[in-house]
This record gives C-alpha cells, sequence and structure tokens, in this order.
C-alpha cells in the first residue's frame, strides 16, 4: 500500500466520520466535531473548510465574508449541492420524489394509475416523464443517482416476480433513460428505510406495506436485513391457512389473499380505500367486519414473523396506515393470544408515519445515505456540477 | 488515548488476525500469515512465538530443540492448553461436551432422562454430575468457560419458558456450581452454530432443531442471527394452520403440534422415535403417512419462513436428521408449490451431519470462538493454567 493511498482511504473515513455526526445528531461546532469523532481540530477544521467549498454543510447564523470558523458557529448539512431521485411502480399509482443532501424534498409527485397486466414499456414510459419533471426541478443541483421501487422480489437489476403487475423478469432499471444510474429494489425495503430515516421508526422494527402486495422490511440496528439475496420480507406470502383462497404467487392461503388490498375491498364491497375509510367512519358492518378479519390476518401472520425475527415493533404502512385504528386491534388481540404465553411480551404495533411516500422517501433517501457515506467523488473540482 | 493503550489493542486485534487465519485455514507458515494478514515477518513471529510458548500453536512436523520458525514449518491451533465445556438439557436428555482449541471432542457423554415436569433442581442436580465428570477429564487444561442449551426462549441467563418441560422463568446457570462461568442459550441457536463449525453448513442457512420441541437458528455470514431479545427462530410456533390442535405454547395450529416428536410419534402409533425408524424401514403405512404429514407441515412453516428470511439452505437436525429420508420429501414438494413461482427458485434441504451432538458442539464451540478472538486473558503468565 503506497502513503498516498493510505492517506486518501483516511481522508474518505474522516470526510465520512464528519457527516455522519453532523446528519446524525444536527448542529454541531467544529470543536464539538472533534470532541465526537477522535480527530484533532485542524484536521476537522480543514475536512469541514472542505464540505463547506462543496457545499456538503453550511454554517449556521448570519455568514460573514473572512470569519469563518469563528467559535460558537455551527454547521449543519447543506441542500446546495446534491440531490437523489426516488421513483416508485405501485400497482395502482406511480410515484417520484427528489431529494436533497439534507433531506428536504424538492419535488415530489405521484399519479394515480392502474398498472395491473399494462406493459412494462407503457407503465415506465409514464414513470420516464415523472422522472423528468423531477430531474428539471433539480436545477443546479447534482443529482448523484436514482432508486427505482417496485412491488416484488428484485435481484442484480431484474424484477423477478410482480404477481400483481403480471410482470416477472422485468429489466425495469433498464429501461428507464436518465442521466443518472438507477438502481432496482423492493418497495417494501426502500419503505422501511423511509420510515427508520423520515419516520418514528425505532432502530429495529418491522416495516409492512400494505398496498394490493403486502411485503416488508426487516430494519435491524438501524440497518436493512436483505436476507441472502435481498429477498426478505414477502410477509404477503407468509401461510395465515393452507387451504386458504389460492394467490397470484401460485400457493394458497398467503396473507395477501386475506388482508392485500383487493381482498380487503371485496370483502368490504366497496371499490376504494377511500370509500372503505368512509364506510368504517359511519361503522357500516361490513366494513368494519372486513376489516377486522384482515387485521386477524395480519396478527397471524406477524405472529410467525415475531416468532422467526425476535420483533419488538412493527410499523404498518401502506394503506395499512389510515386504516390502523380498525386494523390493528385485531391484529394486536392475535399477537397476545399467540405469543403472550410464549415470549412474556408482545411487540407493540404503530402507524406509519410516513404514509405512502415511504418507499420514494426511502429510495431517494438511499443514495443521499450512500453519497454521505463517501463524499468524495462529489468533492473533486472534476465533478461536473449539474448533471442537465 | 495512552500509547500504551494503544499498542495493546493492537496486539489484541494481531492475535485474533492471526489465530483467526489459522483456525480458519488450517496449517500456514509464518510467511504466508504474513501474507494473509498484512502484517510484518517480524510481527508475525514475534506473534506466533507468544502463542506457541502459551500453548495456543503447535508447529507441525517434528520439533527440535532450537529451530524454532524453520522455513516451510507450519503452525496449527493446539488443544493443549484451553478447553471449553458445552452443557445441554433437552426434553429427554442430559448431555455434555469438552472441546479442546483445536476443536478435538476430549469428553462426552448423553444420559437419557425424562424431564417432562421434572424440578429444575432435580435436573440440574444431575447435571452437575456430568459436567463435574467432563471437568475431570479436563486434566492440566485450562477450562475457559461453558456455555448451556436449554429448549426454549432464553435472556440475562433466565430460561423463560420451557413449555415440553413445564419450567418457567428458571435460573437454569445460576443452578449450577462450577469453578467456570456458565453462560445460558438456546439450543437450536446452538445447534446452528455446532452445524456451522462442526457440520456441513455453508455461510447461511436455517438449522432447524426437531426434538420434542422445534426450533431453529439462523445462520447469516457465518454468525448468528440473534433477534432482538436472542429469541428469534421459533419456527415450532409458527403457524402450520389457525385452527390446528392446541399447543402447550397456549397458541393453536403451531409447528410444533404437528411435527414435534410427540405428535409424530403418536400419529405414527409408537412409542419412540427407533421404533418409529423401524417401522419406516419396513414401510409400515402408519409410520410412513406420520412422517410424510410431518414433512408437510415442516414444509409449510419453512415457506414462511424462506418468505420473510429469503434462506438458500435448510439443515434438518435432531431427530428431522434420521428421519430426513422420509420427511424431507414432502417438505420439498410443499416448498416447490409455494414458493416455485414467486421466487424461482427452491431451498435446498439436507440432514444435519452432526446430529444429536449440535447444540452441545455448539455450546462448547461458543467459547473456544472467544477464546480465539480474545486470546490475551489466556496469555498472561499471571492467569491460573488449571481450574481445578
Amino acid at each position: 500500500m503506497t502513503q498516498a493511498v493510505r492517506h486518501d482511504s483516511m481522508r474518505a473515513r474522516n470526510l465520512e466520520l464528519v457527516l455522519g455526526e453532523v446528519a446524525g445528531r444536527g448542529p454541531l461546532t467544529r470543536a464539538a466535531l472533534a470532541e465526537l469523532t477522535g480527530l484533532t481540530k485542524s484536521t476537522v477544521s480543514k475536512l469541514v473548510g472542505d464540505l463547506l467549498d462543496a457545499g456538503f454543510l453550511a454554517e449556521t447564523g448570519p455568514a460573514r465574508a473572512g470569519e469563518r470558523g469563528r467559535p460558537g458557529v455551527e454547521v449543519v448539512l447543506s441542500g446546495a449541492r446534491v440531490a437523489s431521485l426516488g421513483l416508485e411502480i405501485n400497482v395502482d399509482y406511480l410515484a417520484v420524489c427528489l431529494l436533497d443532501l439534507a433531506r428536504t424534498v424538492r419535488f415530489t409527485e405521484r399519479r394515480e394509475r392502474d398498472n395491473r397486466g399494462s406493459r412494462p414499456e407503457e407503465v415506465l414510459g409514464e414513470l420516464q416523464n415523472l422522472a423528468e419533471a423531477a430531474l428539471a426541478a433539480a436545477e443546479d443541483l447534482t443529482v448523484a443517482g436514482a432508486v427505482l421501487a417496485v412491488s416484488g422480489p428484485v435481484g442484480d437489476g431484474v424484477l423477478f416476480s410482480a404477481p400483481n403487475l403480471g410482470w416477472s423478469d422485468v429489466r425495469a432499471a433498464d429501461m428507464l433513460h436518465l442521466p443518472v444510474s438507477v438502481t432496482l429494489d423492493n418497495e417494501a425495503n426502500l419503505g422501511a428505510l423511509g420510515e427508520l430515516w423520515f419516520g418514528a421508526g425505532p432502530s429495529d422494527f418491522l416495516f409492512v406495506s400494505g398496498e394490493v402486495g403486502i411485503g416488508a422490511g426487516l430494519v435491524v440496528d438501524s440497518a436493512l436485513f436483505p436476507g441472502t439475496h435481498g429477498l426478505a420480507g414477502e410477509l404477503g406470502h407468509v401461510v395465515v391457512s393452507p387451504r386458504g383462497p389460492r394467490c397470484r404467487c401460485g400457493a394458497s392461503g398467503c396473507l395477501e389473499t386475506y388482508a392485500g388490498q383487493e381482498a380487503l375491498l371485496e370483502a368490504a364491497g366497496v371499490a376504494s380505500v377511500h370509500e372503505l375509510l368512509g364506510n368504517l367512519g359511519t361503522n357500516d358492518p361490513a366494513a368494519v367486519q372486513a376489516t377486522t378479519a384482515a387485521g386477524e390476518a395480519v396478527g397471524l401472520a406477524l405472529s410467525s414473523a415475531v416468532n422467526l425475527l425476535d420483533l419488538d415493533h412493527v410499523v404498518l404502512g401502506g394503506v395499512f396506515a389510515p386504516l390502523f385504528p380498525w386494523l390493528a386491534p385485531a391484529a394486536e388481540t392475535v399477537l397476545a393470544d399467540r405469543l403472550g404465553r410464549l415470549r412474556g411480551s408482545v411487540p407493540t404495533l404503530a402507524p406509519s408515519t410516513v404514509g405512502g411516500d415511504a418507499a420514494t422517501l426511502g429510495a431517494a433517501g438511499r443514495t443521499i445515505h450512500h453519497v454521505l457515506a463517501d463524499p468524495g467523488p462529489f468533492l473533486t473540482p472534476a465533478h461536473p456540477r449539474r448533471v442537465r
């Protein structure tokens, strides 16, 4: 290893340390940063100076020429330089979100659209338009990357199977033509990250995404647990009852056949979640009974998940968030009945505080997370400051 | 941080590096160790010298006085200095195992004993006798610690609940009076480590322990996934059918009520696993049907586990290992039916190659693992070389 390489890797590590502390704790003085990171004050001053110049950090309070770094001045993450794009294809909507480094949402749009049985080319064409609108909103920010959330298992840039869309083996990321690289990931995994970074999620929890399909993302020690192939968290296909209704995945009695959006709406005799919520508000018996039954099925599947994963906290997202007051009590009763004696405690259920934006926020946030961990490529003068 | 502390922590890290390479790869020359660890040859020579003096390493080939370290001589782990004790209380047996640092079994004993409904004091008294016999067999080895495997969820030294023993909230480790510290852990978790270290387990797999109770331990990247409280892997209480038979845990339709040893023997109309295996050997219809049904239930519970955990490999241990030829095909059919379309692949099932000793081997191996990661306390001359 040459001295230069060693110096570069130490500088990269130190930049990550400084950005990590500011991102995690908020405004900090240089002196506080030195104490938290164990670096010398002069090293911190140099690094902070570079990050200020690059537009990654900003000083708080009124800035006066030539007075950088005076005592008491704190630095915060700045959204003035880098942004990131989050995209989502779900069964009945498309969504996009542009986030800057300070995690401020610069642009967001959600378009209701029935994607069932649509050709991938057609859906991705419409998503391309949304993405271009978001990139235009980026103005002079450098867009560091895009992550596309899809409702099915994903690997090596391929959406293996999205039974609710009728898609299989779709190279969705390659079908977008954007001036930034596009990475594919599962919407429930990204929703879990969205809840972790932007919601009230604790450091360990299971995020359940209740849409037409039901997925989940497991967060352990503030990081996503991916499984061997990034396919962990398929809660929607956990057994509720082995002789239950046929599922689109080919199995029967999966959670989705009891608590997926279509099963739920059909049981409640309504056409939309909006209508279901209205009927629940007036205590319509069919609506209450359907939502309670879905909650029981969620509780059964979660009891298996808790037994396997040892969870204390479950966050219900997607349409389960607005349905929470009717759905959660039934699920909690099943969890208490099935787990109370063996474990001595029952996990808490909470509604997502991020709501339907969890996956796009997590998608955009993932690139921000990578940039904060490795800002080097954006600090060199050679790097273009604009994408378009 | 003082210079001395920094030097000590670097030495500790380097000792761990050297021991880790020898433990993982087998015999290595000092030159190979320098290349693998990135340490200088003189540092490696000093560390290897200290580890030879302490009895942690031995040179291969005939040793001649004054000739240590000549080219071509390799070093291996030595079992001459440190040993570790593995203990197990299961529903129908007690077991003990003494392992040295080279992972050679120095002593092992298994005592069949019906522990159902027995008082903890009584069972632990008999285990104390077994443990003392193992410690006597340690002779002049330093016994670094003991780990006790129990068939139920465990935390902070307490066995919360072992429904099949009729025990709850038992401080089992404190009830043994041994000259070494005793740690409590779950038998399926320890069985998974036993399979990882002593069997054919790959770096990522779910180990299923089929006894009177059914547990599981998840190995990810060659380490145990513990869950929030170390309670992950309770496969025995995953839902097979929500309106199924009542389980001792208080729930109904758990996997244990279909495929636990007692359910299986009752369905086959036999009194012991030995008898069941005999009847399977002669194609007795009741035995074949009962084992096939148990295999289907195992397949159903595993399909939920694979959906949640994204597993490629499952190892069936405990009584499921000898029953594998009759049990596994039924489980594999269910897995293929339920998972084939969504995932595109189905996990492989394999019988444990360690068999009934997995938990005691994992228990004893865990202390060896800790000693290899932090040998420092055993290298100082002040440390007593004998426990008793």
